[in-house]
């Protein structure tokens, strides 16, 4: 089952704060295997390209303080950043569609590292459903609500095609599911009260598009 | 080689406009399949959970002005969303690092969708050099300086573990590519002028487990 979070309620971070922090555990992680003990919030802006005063204050939500002159301490910074993050807790997750985009978040051992454990796969596709992935099983999806249950997992990770992901969306949540992690392209809608997180790789293309046309320029 | 657009000089549009438009595409390709030929802002807004007057907003940055009682044309919306998103022209990108996440990105017929052309792959492993995966050449990271010009790629997509990020950042820009779309967590810094785009998903994990933990209180 989920392990549910020893923090303190420290209540609902702006998604712009809770964005920035992955990258600062990141460059933390990396100068912990370096050996060192120390940094300013100084000399973490110089490296990672956000404001030092920015920093101080996203660290500061965590109830982090530095030493005058001396910093923070590098290893209690990475610990308390990875729990507030929630990625020291395990959360159990299920994928619905382990099409390409499906299957290579399963063999993304990345994520464990972040938390993450996909315990099941479910899809229609009847050549896929009864083998596994990375160890992990695939399921008919006309089984997601008797198993669901048994499952223990909060999370469902959408990856169908964009014209199925509102009916799936309808489906998960009726089964119980309460957070929606969306890699459609289609903007789903869900009913309050239940978790919309949408990852677009296309929206971020779109982006970079529009900044390379506009500095041709 | 590269297209440029042929759109008129539209300015930097704000990223959350940007990131919006995808999904707006994404549900008028599909009305467009479905045979539907007009569309108002409120009917799309009652769909994908973004205010109609903000989609209104959002389009008239693309010149596109829907007709009284009828709305949008649907195959004019979907075809000026994809001209002025870039999605119809082809960007030329290489990749570097063909490990687990890079070649799913490789094996994503999806971006060739979204006008990403993955011409080549770059790796430091010798097992992968000389391969090649979905048909895209793996070379050999040492002669990237020499292979990029014939490539014709001014897009590098970033795949390598974090601790390399910055120093394969540095290498590829001096070799002349001006748009880095990173998939590290790390935040690398570039020069002025360079584009870089990053894509985290261990970010959008961090921002849906606060989510989490704070609706179930």
């Amino acid at each position: 089952m989920e392990q549910k979070s020893t923090f303190p309620a420290s209540a609902i971070l702006p998604a712009p704060t809770l964005s920035r922090l992955p990258g600062y555990l990141a460059f933390v992680s990396l100068l912990k295997e370096e050996g060192v003990e120390y940094v300013s919030s100084t000399q973490i802006s110089k490296e990672i390209n956000v404001d030092a005063s920015m920093i101080a204050k996203d660290l500061s939500f965590l109830n982090i303080k530095g030493k005058t002159r001396i910093g923070y301490d590098v290893a209690t910074l990475e610990h308390k950043l990875q729990e507030f993050l929630g990625f020291r807790r395990g959360h159990n997750a299920v994928i619905i569609g382990v099409g390409s985009l499906g299957a290579s978040l399963l063999q993304d051992s990345g994520l464990a590292n972040y938390g993450l454990r996909i315990v099941a796969g479910f899809d229609v596709r009847p050549e896929l459903v009864g083998t596994s992935i990375c160890g992990v099983p695939v399921y008919d999806m006309a089984d997601f609500g008797r198993l669901i249950g048994q499952l223990g997992a909060g999370i469902g990770i959408i990856a169908v095609p964009m014209e199925m992901a509102q009916r799936v969306c309808d489906e998960i949540v009726a089964a119980g599911i309460r957070a929606l992690w969306n890699f459609t392209p289609m903007r789903i809608k869900a009913p309050a009260g239940i978790v919309v997180q949408d990852t677009s790789i296309y929206a971020d293309l779109a982006v970079m598009y529009n900044r390379l046309d506009n500095i041709r320029m």
